[in-house]
């Protein structure tokens, strides 16, 4: 059991208690970490830096998207789907966009760009449910 | 096996490649999201309000070290340890004096209070070890 | 003139020219400052703490918001106005919300609150007139 | 009079008064949008790019690390001066570093390393400052 799910379940008075919102906090918090590093990892390729750029802008914005989605979604006192409902959305966003360009990069081999690829199509899908979950 | 280890492994040339950068890594995400958490939790605590605002204020400050202390840890395109080592005893001091300040409240039966300083100590131990290995 | 108009005018190739994004980068971190602090002057009106929940917690999260929305209109290279758009937006209505709570709370005679809803008026205003600029 | 410095005026009870902490705010928030700026710029650097990687790095940590200075010190209610001396510490180290790599870039002609440079170094004097007026 994550972090993210077992302090969801200590709040005095939650306002959601529904699994997708456990998922996407601890899928926003790991996606975060992976656009950091990918960023990253993709200037330490010193062969390919400048087909690269593009990437690491959208890893950029995705990663500092996915950090301040994490953090708002695990702030549930005076929670309200309205105020969370435009952000998320922002957030599966900037995680469709730049998982399609590293998947670009991953089929050229790029193994970083893979895994943060799998972790922004995993946000992405964890911000759908959400949003479903808040329009029901 | 965590976003954070895999990430790790796919850097083309990584600076360290011990177990204790990744744990830390994850210790810090894992530990910014719940004082993330706790902070919002205490503000829920309407009875005991008054009692919480210090505790509050250590959440939000540790929450955004832990956040910062992450993401520079998971740059290891130039990376080197001196440049790690103050923000990484920073990011320690200030786990430990929130984990301090949580089980205070955590023995009057705070129970985000209780994890959130399980997360903290997690993180303090797993800085602690980081800087033992950058120091090595 | 601001470090942020300066930056923006050293870009190498700049994607946008106009005044209307140097105007929204510097009142999202004015914002996001005065947020922080509005959120932690808050805690501090011990005889009013119970009233101030909600304005804390929209303090948190615009103040959040803002400093994404800041950084990822800085990031110019590669920067395509579909991007910015919903996040934009999503920092507008965050600045909105944020500013309608604290001026009740100005009219009961907090300061902090009087300040910090005028920096999330010129917040909301700024990304506005940039929004009308992005759909030109 | 900024945002910064007005909103120090209003807290319900300052732990501190003088005129270094709002100089410290001020120059942190300017500086991390201006390395936000700067790593951006070197990335539309298409020419010099591999060059510039390591000052993108020093300008992606100097950046985080201003941004969470600027929050830690604008948060008056129970503020230590103990525990706020090692991230003030931590962020002049990191604008120093930085300021060096962006001043050798700046001689070659980039603009917007010269810019980011001045940022830096007013941080970093800002931080000294108060690190002695903490210290006092």
């Amino acid at each position: 059991m994550t972090f993210a799910a077992r302090m969801l379940g200590t709040h005095p008075s939650p306002s959601i208690t529904d699994r997708a919102l456990t998922d996407a906090i601890q899928a926003a918090v790991d996606c975060a970490q992976a656009c950091t590093a990918c960023a990253d990892a993709c200037l330490g390729e010193s062969e390919h830096l400048n087909e690269l750029v593009k990437c690491i802008h959208l890893n950029l914005d995705c990663g500092d998207i996915c950090e301040v989605t994490a953090r708002e979604l695990s702030r549930q006192t005076h929670f309200t789907p309205n105020h969370a409902r435009s952000l998320v959305q922002a957030c599966a966003d900037a995680c469709r966009e730049c998982a399609e360009e590293c998947e670009k990069h991953a089929e050229m081999g790029m193994e970083h760009c893979r895994v943060c690829a799998e972790a922004c199509r995993r946000c992405e899908e964890a911000c759908n449910a959400l949003l479903s979950s808040l329009n029901a």
